[in-house]
């Protein structure tokens, strides 16, 4: 393992922390917070440490996939772990372990909270929750690689750890190009959100804050019923941007390409349609009589499923009501979640797409053991190697899941609140069903819980296994 | 496909049936019960059914896997059919659905019911369903092949089709002398059972049909509360047997013939026993305070974790009151279930080593890609095409699981309902919790959800392939 790479890169990461947490400041200013001194202070620390570690540029250029995601998991953490302490030492958050569970569920663009009135929370730490989203959104390590002048062909190994699905593998030959491409469509869709919620009549403030938790997929809200109070017109411009951001983005550079044929085969995109679409109509249909007519019927459903399935994890009801047909839909599209290379999180669409074709292939074979074709993706051929990656993928994703499942079950909650709760967290959702659900906070879990919980968030964002090789003692042998 | 071949195997498994239906007749002539009469008319009529299909021996004889799977779908639904229609016509059990429900639940040896009242049922019924777990637990095509003169080397297809878990195959050589082996061991611990209940003072009927549901983990129980009102001794007697008969018969078949070291090599064995034993502590702590008492934690703890884990499903306490964690852990063994090779249901331990094996070498390769092990299983090589497939049938049983949950969320239970009534029938448990808890049945779900339980039990003792085949037209079309 080589430590000093890892030291420097973590110390890079932090200077660009210190950068982020000047905005709140700003925000500070304008409001006159006093709380902005706990952002400036943050930041000095910030840019004190990342400077003691990136001091020396280390000799040794030698950088695998291990420290790969050795850095990834350590950069989010610190990152989550800086940005807790102005909400903890402003005394705003006054539990250290539910400041960090706020900034990894911030970072992680979860959007789960442990703060229970919202009116009591100053504007500088709304939009620093809100800006969480949106960096997290975008991914630390690949906006610093996008940007700083770093070690070549290597990054690839860091590019991959952070992303999101397998696919993104695609564009890493001209990487940084790319990645400047990906991110000023990252930033001209958020503000393209800002301009329609603007002329809707929204206040700038809560305006900025929704747009950038919407594009990082977020969901933090600025008051206890969310979106819930906003006109029917502001709540389906969020729906749709909500959807779009749950769209690889590779699909909108392709685009820009002009490469439409290219763009208009990507098989998830094609199923991310099919799936969001089908199961906002049964929904719809499936809350009609609670609504009273289709139009509002329609809104809720397009909303809630493009929220959750985006794991955005806005809300504009209390779905708590609905059927259990709708709920079980809805917790359905909470794990299959958006598209690989989105900011969205679940288990992505791609991988459901291959782990499909690889059953078919298995079934196939069975049936006609001596017909066997060649399993297609995008139109190109799909290994068998892929496929099995992609199972394993799915099966490390439920033990873990039933590994915490088994953890919190020890706070007494009902089956359908531990359930869910570890679903909307490892899925990077926020809101989840009975004691945890739209109307609820995780405050009241225990603090064992509440670690469970932060493990999983950064397990949904980053992926697995980065959190993973992180806590494997082999991970740090020399070998 | 060979339809002929399919007609003549499923003629000979129905005069099978008419011999196994000859059973509870006996029963009815010891107890002077008239529902003896509806026995004796369906042997009669499967016996003409049988005979009416297998008078032609087709002269073609090709044979492969998809004719294999197809006739296990087929054998055990008409066995099912013939098996309900004593208890529908008898008017025992009024409804179709539900005489249906009942039997597949019998043969699939799940014990999940839709009796409410067990006191109001005849003996010859009560004797029949828990029989039904017998000749379910042995497998019924297989028990034929093991008697049978039959076509050759293509039997293979038909053990491999019905048989549990993946790794029957090494038995395969000497087929019929091994089942004939499995079958002696099978009958003997059952004689075992029955004499060991017999020292403990229980009564012949009761001990027999509790011996014969435990053989085949199947776990119809005889009274309303299972087996709350037997002593503890007996409690204890069964428990042992739960767990006997969810070991790998191989466990014994190597024993038998003395290959100890070769025994004791089956990892399968080794952590079937590690599981149990561990999730027997935690439960037994976990309740401790509910119990009052060391003796009856441990026994309560030893009793429930044995029956759901071998997916018996026999009760001594209503276990919905313990703490959430215990049911937490006792879902987790509803999934893992025990031994591929043995009567039981659910995922099988064989199974989650593999997948557990390969989750293992991918992080190995990602930690460090120029050291590759070869992974082993019982000190073999465990080879990629393996835990490929292990690891797609595992997702295939999650796709399955996932659309009954919601189409049973239609039937307005509460989410533990809908989620573990799916989990006990797929997973050939019994009882789940909440509205279908050990203290409830099944009769009050809707005649939809009652069908996509009996798919999910058959789907679960076929271990999912036939079932799937049978309902996939590519299978029916002739390449």
């Amino acid at each position: 393992m080589n430590y000093k790479i890892i030291a420097y890169i973590l110390g890079k990461v932090m200077m660009f922390v210190s950068i982020f947490l000047l905005l709140p400041c700003i925000v500070a200013l304008v409001y006159k917070e006093s709380v902005g001194f706990y952002f400036l202070v943050t930041a000095a620390i910030s840019l004190a440490l990342g400077m003691l570690l990136s001091v020396k540029k280390p000799k040794d250029r030698s950088f695998y996939a291990r420290e790969g995601f050795v850095v990834v998991a350590l950069s989010w953490i610190s990152l989550s772990i800086l940005g807790a302490v102005p909400l903890y030492v402003s005394g705003e958050v006054p539990n250290i372990i539910d400041a960090i569970f706020e900034m990894v569920s911030g970072f992680t663009t979860t959007g789960a909270t442990i703060i229970n009135d919202l009116d009591a929370v100053s504007k500088s730490i709304l939009f620093w929750r809100s800006f969480s989203h949106w960096i997290g959104g975008m991914g630390v390590i690949v906006f610093i690689m996008a940007i700083l002048p770093m070690a070549g062909a290597n990054n690839m190994h860091l590019l991959r750890a952070e992303s999101s699905g397998s696919n993104v593998g695609k564009l890493v030959p001209k990487m940084k190009e790319t990645a400047k491409i990906l991110y000023l469509i990252y930033i001209s869709l958020t503000i393209l959100m800002i301009i329609a919620l603007s002329i809707s009549g929204m206040p700038l403030f809560e305006d900025i804050c929704i747009s950038i938790a919407t594009a990082g997929t977020g969901g933090f809200g600025l008051a206890g019923d969310s979106i819930a109070s906003y006109t029917p017109v502001q709540q389906w411009i969020i729906t749709i941007f909500m959807f779009i951001f749950g769209v690889n983005f590779s699909f909108y550079y392709l685009i820009i390409f002009r490469k439409f044929s290219q763009a208009f085969k990507l098989e998830e995109v094609r199923w991310y349609v099919i799936t969001y679409l089908a199961v906002v109509v049964l929904i719809t249909i499936n809350i009609y009589n609670l609504m009273g007519n289709t139009a509002d019927a329609l809104r809720h459903s397009a909303f809630q499923v493009a929220s959750l399935m985006s794991t955005t994890g806005f809300t504009t009801v209390n779905y708590e009501i609905w059927p259990e047909f709708s709920k079980g839909l809805l917790l359905l599209v909470m794990f299959t979640g958006s598209c690989a290379g989105s900011t969205a999180g679940g288990i992505k669409i791609s991988r459901l797409v291959i782990v499909a074709k690889g059953i078919r292939k298995e079934i196939k074979k069975l049936i006609h053991p001596q017909h066997i074709k060649i399993t297609k993706l995008d139109g190109k051929a799909l290994s068998d190697e892929s496929i099995k990656s992609v199972t394993i993928y799915f099966i490390i994703y439920i033990a873990l899941f039933v590994g915490s499942f088994i953890i919190v079950t020890f706070n007494g909650y009902d089956f359908e609140t531990n359930f869910t709760a570890v679903s909307s967290t490892i899925n990077n959702v926020g809101p989840a069903l009975g004691a945890a659900g739209p109307t609820e906070s995780f405050a009241a879990f225990s603090p064992l819980s509440k670690i469970v919980f932060i493990f999983n968030m950064l397990v949904g964002r980053l992926e697995i296994y980065p959190m993973l090789l992180l806590l494997m003692p082999s991970t740090w042998k020399n070998k």
